[in-house]
């Protein structure tokens, strides 16, 4: 099956519909495709704010994440395609199969920027074909196309991305799901190429990617040849407003020292100088060897086999946290290697060797499934004793077994609460499912507020605390500190702009909605943009109540609230009528 | 560690206590027990009444099911003991580990009466032993002990139930668990031993075998030697209502020839003529051999090979829908085959071969998980190719791997959500995580609405409407039918009273009351016991909603609306806001 819908509705072909007012709706069960024009009031809908309003508009809470009722959306945030610096996030959402609510996964990498130039707002996949078929999905400025893609069933992301570029062309950018998607695994994510044609940056959390191995969909290849950058109202105020940008990140250490020299990883010191740096399956925050995973070792290793220390996900971005690392015979072992996945997989495996864990990382990119999911179930299956902590090469082969779809793999797969169900774990550090990333919440409470109250379950980047100026460690406070860091966390993903962004801008959010403005055309303020963003969370949360949810969701796995940290000395205790508070409910 | 707690709270030597108004309570943590008197007030509290009033009152409703903080707690019905037919059925609850909220698991067997001569109304277990330490729970008109039970670490419940006889003596009672409750999986039961001493009467939904299991508590032995029935506070009365509830039994088709004669395999040929008999995964009412696995050919073949078609769980039963199954040399095989296993294994899985129903029964029962939900896990398996349909020998390996506790085993012990979600699976006929019985809701829709409403999940015990007389297909006046049925299923749990009295006593409720005010001196109406059901279900439903349960759970799985069963031509339609109002939400 082949089908070209060129102009279905609107013009495709010819000159591009440069102010990105398109939305692609593909039917994976009809096999048929259709542009659609956005209203002009609905021109500012980008990102975050525009995956959650289709979802929460189009998909019945009740559904079952994996069948034909729920839609995956993909929405480049709203300044993609421009100069705006490190704004080239893309935002997938759909309901999630892994925490059952509402879900926004964000990565980096070029297919926003190539969506925004080709005039794509969003692409709306719904349905699934018959006969459990394969495809892909190109998109050209010529048309777009829903092409067999058997020959890549099972074949894992690194091999499928160079063969479709080496297929459709070394420029195109690939969104891409490995055999875990396929296989309708809840740790699945979403790959997106980078600069230099790789797929690693993942849309990782929450399942996504099983969603879009629901639909049949392999991939989608994004050829923006013969496109131009969307159009700006305001060329002068915008480049004006990017100048400005570029100043704050330069003049800011953590935006122009700390992210560029040791990325992530420099949080492994921070954490475990704080006593949350997970260790042997959340039950401490302190790990022996901190220092042997941490980011000065990591730079030194990656400078000293020829890796890149520093390294841009995106065009043109200038932060450049990401890094690629070489194994010991100079060879590209992965890229990036990040804290997360660090935490995950180190400390939390008491896995004290960097090239086990960019094995490990390298491993879960290939076969596409969440490292910190996937770092968190083989902890789990650690404490279930099948493997001891601290045995790296046992974790490989853990992990390989989700590349052979063995039910060990299958069950490791579904990610962490799952596989502590099948174990008989019951301390899983989990809240709707979803394993938390690197910071153990009892001693970041703030962050442990984010993972009960935020509609997308235990994740970081829906609210991130730990440089907040407060007692991490006390109780007080820390629902009006996680209410900011997630609404501001909601703009981000909203324009489309890495939150590490954040640092250098936040004193300065004048300078977003000038980029906004200029763009759009638009008169915004920051109350603008915060109120989109607080409406946005409030649409997820109502979409989370229709789905099931209740109070008791919103909570952290109740032995955190019994059993001390001794890293940190503390148990979470941030009071529940607190919690409920957080979103006025 | 072996102790003895003769009278920690109260005389527990010496005469009995006849007025059955001791609650015991044993810390698994702390290694104790203590008898505690229930206040006059309360005397009228009594098996599902009891059970869920204390899960409610004690349990933290956000706790994790297998933690410390749960308990079990095991209450004989109110007329436990009494001559009064058929009214030995056991409560035993706690917040389940498959649905994640509160659960009431009812059986036969002896074991209710002899606590009700103990004068016991409820055993609370409490607490977890450090160390994975293993116990049994010896009690008897001396006292209480707790003993190492090691030795039957990982044994089969047949084999443990001897040996636990051979030790503490052939009479006394046994409540056990097998290596699959001991394994914490959610799909374990507790079972009890029949009048033959047979480990054979399952308290076996919700996975209670696995909070049993999570308390270090392998086996209770209740021992009443030297024990008098329950006082009676009339016994004129009493013995006269006992006899008019005979009588009424004996002139009542279903109770005097139906049941007894071909017990409830009888439903095989009425579900397959209503188009309800669950085949293929639920995906059609119509098994093409149910004539193979119905309740004639069971009673030719029971009868061919010298087993019993009729036989008694409890002493003193007039219905005795019980069997005892022979295979074709003659030997025992399993006691009893009830209709839910045969539609679960039988039609659910297309195996027509009773012999491998039973076989597939008996390992079942020795692992010690229930088969609605190991059937209906086997079935999702079968669905995911692993095991081709209706191969027979094909179910009973994956089963073998239930008894193993290998990855395939701890999956499938996890119940058939679990399994659907490790496979792939995205039609699964559960709610709440559970497993429907034999009906298909979709041919009956009032139990449709009982799995959608009850605070159970998907369980026919909860509220059976399959005979209503009422348009099953109709979604017209279920929910009216539902409420009734639940609530009435509700008084019989309370006063452990066998459900199957219903069709003889369902006109004639004063004859329960009449039994219930002659045994405690009260003068209770039928309104009264309605409204200690009614406020059973709402404390059930409360502690749901504080566990975090939203109207989005009390619906069949979303297929189910939209696939028609072939065989009824039907889908579920009984519309959402009906459902909503049932217990006035």
């Amino acid at each position: 099956m082949s089908m070209t819908m060129n102009g279905t509705n609107g013009a495709v072909n010819g000159a591009m519909n440069e102010t990105m007012n398109r939305i692609l709706r593909v039917d994976m069960q009809a096999g048929k495709a259709a542009y659609h024009e956005v209203p002009e009031d609905d021109r500012l809908l980008g990102g975050r704010v525009l995956t959650s309003r289709i979802v929460a508009w189009e998909v019945e809470p009740g559904c079952h994440p994996l069948g034909p009722a729920n839609k995956l959306v993909i929405a480049p945030g709203l300044l993609a395609g421009t100069s705006a610096p490190s704004s080239g996030r893309i935002s997938i959402g759909a309901k999630s199969p892994l925490t059952g609510g509402i879900k926004e996964s964000n990565g980096g990498g070029v297919v926003a920027g190539k969506l925004a130039r080709l005039g794509i707002k969003a692409v709306v996949v719904e349905g699934r074909p018959a006969g459990g078929k394969l495809f892909l999905l190109l998109i050209n400025r010529q048309g777009v196309q829903l092409l067999p893609a058997d020959d890549l069933r099972e074949v894992g992301v690194y091999e499928a991305a160079s063969r479709l570029r080496e297929r459709y062309g070394k420029k195109v950018g690939v969104l891409l799901i490995g055999p875990a998607g396929e296989r309708l695994m809840s740790a699945a994510g979403i790959t997106n190429t980078d600069v230099d044609g790789i797929p690693s940056r993942y849309c990782g959390r929450g399942g996504l990617g099983a969603v879009m191995g629901s639909k049949g969909l392999k991939a989608v290849v994004v050829d923006d040849a013969g496109c131009e950058p969307p159009a700006l109202q305001d060329p002068k105020a915008f480049h004006a407003a990017v100048r400005e940008v570029m100043e704050v990140i330069r003049e800011t250490p953590q935006t122009a020292e700390v992210y560029p020299e040791y990325g992530t990883a420099a949080m492994v010191a921070i954490l475990e100088a704080m006593g949350g740096l997970p260790t042997h399956n959340f039950r401490t925050g302190h790990f022996e060897q901190a220092e042997a995973i941490g980011g000065e070792r990591l730079r030194e290793t990656i400078l000293a086999r020829g890796g890149q220390p520093t390294h841009a996900c995106m065009p043109g971005c200038p932060i450049r946290c990401s890094n690629i690392y070489h194994d010991a015979g100079g060879r590209v072992l992965v890229s990036p290697l990040e804290y997360e996945t660090i935490g995950l997989f180190g400390s939390n495996c008491e896995i004290g060797d960097l090239d086990k864990i960019a094995e490990l990382n390298r491993l879960c990119n290939d076969y596409g499934v969440d490292t910190i999911e996937t770092g968190g179930a083989v902890a789990i299956t650690m404490e279930a004793g099948l493997v001891p902590f601290g045995d790296a090469d046992g974790a490989i082969r853990l992990v390989e077994e989700i590349g052979k779809g063995s039910i060990m793999g299958m069950v490791l797969g579904q990610g962490g609460a799952v596989t502590g169900r099948v174990l008989g774990v019951t301390d899983v550090p989990a809240v709707k499912g979803q394993i938390m990333p690197s910071y153990d919440p009892r001693a970041v409470k703030g962050l442990g507020v984010t993972y009960a109250t935020s509609p997308m379950g235990a994740d970081h980047t829906a609210g991130n605390t730990v440089r907040a100026r407060i007692d991490q460690r006390s109780p007080a406070g820390q629902v009006e500190v996680s209410r900011n860091a997630q609404i501001n966390a909601t703009i981000y993903d909203y324009l489309g702009m890495c939150l590490f962004v954040g640092p250098a801008v936040k004193t300065r959010l004048e300078l977003l909605e000038a980029l906004v403005n200029a763009r759009y055309g638009a008169a915004w303020s920051t109350e603008d943009l915060r109120r989109v963003a607080l409406e946005t969370l409030q649409t997820e949360l109502a979409f989370n109540r229709a789905a099931g949810f209740g109070p008791a969701d919103d909570r952290l796995p109740e032995y955190m609230t019994r059993q001390v940290n001794p890293a940190s000395g503390t148990v979470f205790d941030v009071p529940a009528e607190e919690l409920d508070g957080l979103f006025g409910r």
